[in-house]
């Protein structure tokens, strides 16, 4: 995806080392640096994995020179739309909004400095504005966690959540109901079952055995054990 | 929602700190921590706006402890499937499970150690498992950052995401050819418009301004602009 993240005058190094192992995490590689607070920034041992994207960053001294060869900016807050200059869409259709436009050019996803967010310069460089929904509106995001949540929202595959994975193979119906009765067994033999109620204690039993919803390898499993605990109950 | 995060074995305090800081952005209190490395992590500098729920973090010494009054207890990996002995789901299925889950009773959402995650004897305790999806799975993702995209996901709204935001009024029809006009005035004047072309020119202007999709408060600031240049162009 042409997506560059713009991280402005990030202030804790290990927030753009982080925002760099976000993004090798999630498949993005272009990183744009401008006037970061630490001039040591590509050092960050938070950049677990992203040492070669780390390096690679490039560094601005503004706004203006980073998205130059962007043609669509797009700015991140967390406290909500200042001023009202520019449309504010949350994560959920942001994200979708960018993913089409990957196939019209170069994207720009910014992040202003851990305390102070995207100043009004900055924010008149952006197109629209994009923000993470949490619970309370004055509660700011912790940086390398928003990068990480944004980059998440962007790959993430909307059909996963309607497909069913694999299921783990079940139990054949022979085999649950020699389970049943092997535990019937152990059971009448352990003083468990009253004789006048048995009928209907072992269609509960029964009943029972099959909401366990046993796969197939652990049927095989939980015969042994049965015949194991008979072996020992039919000894003493 | 009835959400426990399960920290186990936590090597660095500040990735405690920040997953209490996600858990604050997107609205869960329930914290428990299983043997962490650092007895002093609720000091943790990273909790920014979390101190009360770091503070009330219930601490464990062993995983059944933790989950004892769980009735659905997932695990995170990165790493894929360990043994098979779990069916694993990819976040985007898994989260929609787990909101399912709420209704029934209190889950919890298991976070193993930075450095290998969950042990097999951790994962025993999980009814099944859940991964981010990443570009490469040998590149596992920081704690805390792993913390708020799956918490992210949970209260993501997937309606958010077909929805159209509100949208800034649009400039009504009349201004936008008041603006055209005025701008061909002012081309016009300043020699820009070739005589014999000028009809199509017009037209090419007039659909050019109608692109730019102005906006109502816009429309009356461009239209001083214009006014103002061609002030400034009809007394030269």
């Amino acid at each position: 995806m042409p997506l560059a993240v713009v991280l402005v005058s990030t202030r804790n190094p290990l927030n753009i080392g982080a925002a760099a192992r976000a993004m090798a995490n999630f498949g993005f590689t272009d990183l744009r640096v401008v006037n970061p607070y630490d001039v040591a920034f590509r050092e960050a041992r938070s950049a677990v994995g992203a040492a070669p994207l780390l390096a690679s960053a490039r560094e601005y001294s503004s706004v203006a020179d980073a998205v130059a060869d962007c043609s669509l900016v797009v700015g991140t807050t967390s406290l909500g739309h200042r001023g009202l200059q520019h449309p504010l869409r949350r994560l959920e259709y942001g994200a979708k909004l960018l993913r089409a436009a990957t196939a019209s050019g170069q994207i720009a996803l910014m992040f202003g400095s851990e305390k102070f967010g995207l100043t009004n310069e900055e924010l008149a460089h952006c197109h629209w504005l994009m923000r993470i929904s949490t619970a309370t509106a004055d509660l700011s995001m912790n940086l390398g966690q928003a990068v990480a949540v944004c980059l998440h929202e962007l790959v993430r595959d909307p059909r996963v959540a309607r497909l069913k994975p694999a299921r783990l193979k079940e139990a054949k119906a022979g085999d649950v109901e020699q389970i049943t009765l092997l535990l019937l067994d152990a059971l009448g033999r352990s003083g468990y079952i009253n004789e006048t109620t048995a009928a209907s204690t072992e269609e509960k039993v029964r009943r029972l055995v099959r909401r366990l919803a046993i796969t197939d390898r652990d049927a095989a499993v939980l015969l042994g054990m049965l015949r194991q605990i008979l072996w020992k109950i039919r000894g003493n």
